[in-house]
This record gives structure tokens, C-alpha cells and sequence, in this order.
């Protein structure tokens, strides 16, 4: 979507290690037309799956499934990072390790919230790693729905998972894909 | 909003220690029809404030902060409970003590995602004891912008810090206000 990627070249900033800040409009800070863009963009690459929910996770990745959720008209859901003293039902759940924090976390949703026979678009923020959408795969599939793909903003494209997972027959759609940040320039992949 | 009071009631369920489980529609599944009605009400309850920016606290309270701040047209931005590693910035910052995780935390944002001047519209998912709140309006006067107001879906009435907080000349619009949960049945301020 080159008008995120223009956007990203605009505003964000990549930090040692790789990091790519987006924080003034995406992630921190939300640009809601922007936001509402996306959305559209995302209701046009999935208007034929017939998608029943969105499922994000906690916390970024909850405005912009928001928005898709409010474009297809369907429910949005989310994995918490913790089980939540409110959360008194069986659970679906998963494992990730997060690089961030360097440690494994147990990602979780109520059981009531992904039902077999929902057609699940994920959605986040990011994919990098691709650990969460992963774990997000696994949890939607175990409660015998169907992953209809994922929807993502930023995918870091170099290392290789996003690919890793199209394999397994999961659709991915990015809206902005950076092939690299080498030397603190930003490419996208073409 | 008599829509989301029936929802409430509706599907709404007491547990032990008056927790109300609101999350088969309002916090873990989001009913995004029922969103956008809510994010329509407050709107025109603040249509004319004039309003910069919605300002909420992680997880719970990003979808209806996310569905205000399109409705608005403005900027979302977030409170994190921890400090990111990604928050190279300086900050501000609120001590919140959480009757939920029997703790205190640091609520922060970015000192550039709120500015001197902003018209800063809050919002969030419950109103209790009022201690998000507080943060979150302490934060906004230490960036030298103004608290137009606070947008809440559920408020515990019962528990007084909402008209504590409105002495304070804080204007709090809640969507539901909850006069009583005792024996389990629900009856709102009328």
C-alpha cells in the first residue's frame, strides 16, 4: 500500500538493532484516516472470504483490527498476553516467545470466543518474527475454525517468516513489506 | 445509552466480588455494532468541544478509543502500563494503583503523542474506582493540554469516584451507570 510506505519513509524511524519506530502514527499515536485506509484496503484483499471475526492480540495490534472489524461488519476478538482474573472459562491458548522481552508468554482467548466454524482474519500490527501469528494460527485452529490469513501493517519481510508461513498455506497480506533497513535506509519490497 | 443498558442486562454476567463480565460483547469479543452506536453517542455528547485527540489505557479500552477517534476524525493515542523498549523519549507518566492486580503501576505516554493545547477527550472501558481515570487526567495537565472530558462505557456509580472525579470539574459521560449489583441484579441510575 504505497501509502503507508510513504508514510513509514516520512515518519518512521529505525532505531539500533533494527528497530523501526512507528510510534508518531501507527502504533503510539494512531493516525485514524490512515487507519480507516488500511482497513479498507484489507475489507477489499479479504471481501471474498466471507470472514466471521477478526482475532488480534493484545495490545498494539487492537486498533487496527478494530477497524477492520467495524469495515467487515463481523466481531473482533483478542489473545491476552495473561490469563485474566475475569477469565473464569476454558481457554484457548498457545505459547510465544517474544524477542522483545526475551521470554516465552502464554497467549489466550475464551473458548466462547472463537467458535468452530468461524472464518478467522488475524490482523497485527507487525509481523517479524511471525511467533504471534503463529501462535494466533495455532489457537484458531484448535477451536476447529478456519484461518482465512492475516492481515498485517508492517511485515520485516529479510527475516524470512512471513514467507516461512505462506508455505503452510496461510494468506498473508502486508501492507507494507521492508525488504531492508540496512544503514538506517528503509526498502520495500518491490 | 438504554441500547447498551439492555445489552447489559441482557448478557451481562455478575460473578463473585461484583465483577461484571461484560466480555461476551463489550471487552474480549467486541459486538463492533454495538461500538459504533457508542462511539456515535458520544460524539454528539462532545460534538462541541472541539475535540484533538482520544487518549485511553491499554488493552481494554483501545477498541472504543479507536471507534471514538474515527468517529472524531482525530488521533487515538495510549497510556502503556510498562515502559516499552521502543520508548526511547522522554516521558509523562502517573502512578495508578490496581485493585484487579492488588498493585501499583507507572502509567506512561509519550511526551510528543499529547501536546500543549490538545483538547484531550478520554476514554475507556469501566469507571470503578476511578484510579485509570485520575491517571490518565493527571497526565493530560502534565502535558499542558486540557481534559475536555472523559467517555466511559461502564460506569459503577455505586462506587462514587465518577461524581468524585465530576467535582473535580472533570465533565464524565458514561454510556451505562450502574446504581446496584447486589444479589447479582443489575438496576442502572435512572
Amino acid at each position: 500500500m504505497r501509502k503507508l510506505e510513504e508514510r513509514i519513509l516520512k515518519d518512521g524511524v529505525v532505531l539500533p538493532g533494527e528497530v523501526l519506530k512507528v510510534g508518531a502514527f501507527l502504533n503510539q499515536l494512531i493516525d485514524t484516516a490512515l487507519l480507516k485506509e488500511m482497513a479498507d484496503e484489507v475489507y477489499s484483499l479479504f471481501s471474498e472470504s466471507k470472514i466471521t471475526k477478526i482475532l488480534t492480540i493484545e495490545s498494539s495490534g487492537l486498533p487496527f483490527a478494530t477497524a477492520i472489524a467495524m469495515k467487515f461488519g463481523v466481531p473482533m476478538t483478542f489473545a491476552k498476553k495473561h490469563a485474566s482474573a475475569n477469565m473464569t472459562d476454558d481457554v484457548l491458548s498457545a505459547e510465544v516467545y517474544s524477542y522483545t522481552h526475551k521470554k516465552s508468554f502464554k497467549i489466550v482467548v475464551g473458548k466462547e470466543y472463537v467458535r468452530p466454524g468461524d472464518r478467522v482474519l488475524i490482523a497485527d500490527d507487525f509481523l517479524a518474527n511471525g511467533n504471534a501469528i503463529k501462535g494466533l494460527v495455532s489457537i484458531v485452529e484448535s477451536a476447529g475454525a478456519t484461518v482465512e490469513g492475516a492481515a498485517i501493517e508492517i511485515e520485516k519481510s529479510y527475516q524470512g517468516a512471513g514467507d516461512e508461513i505462506r508455505k503452510k498455506a496461510v494468506r498473508i497480506e502486508s501492507l507494507a513489506r521492508i525488504a531492508s533497513m540496512e544503514n538506517g535506509k528503509i526498502t520495500f519490497v518491490s
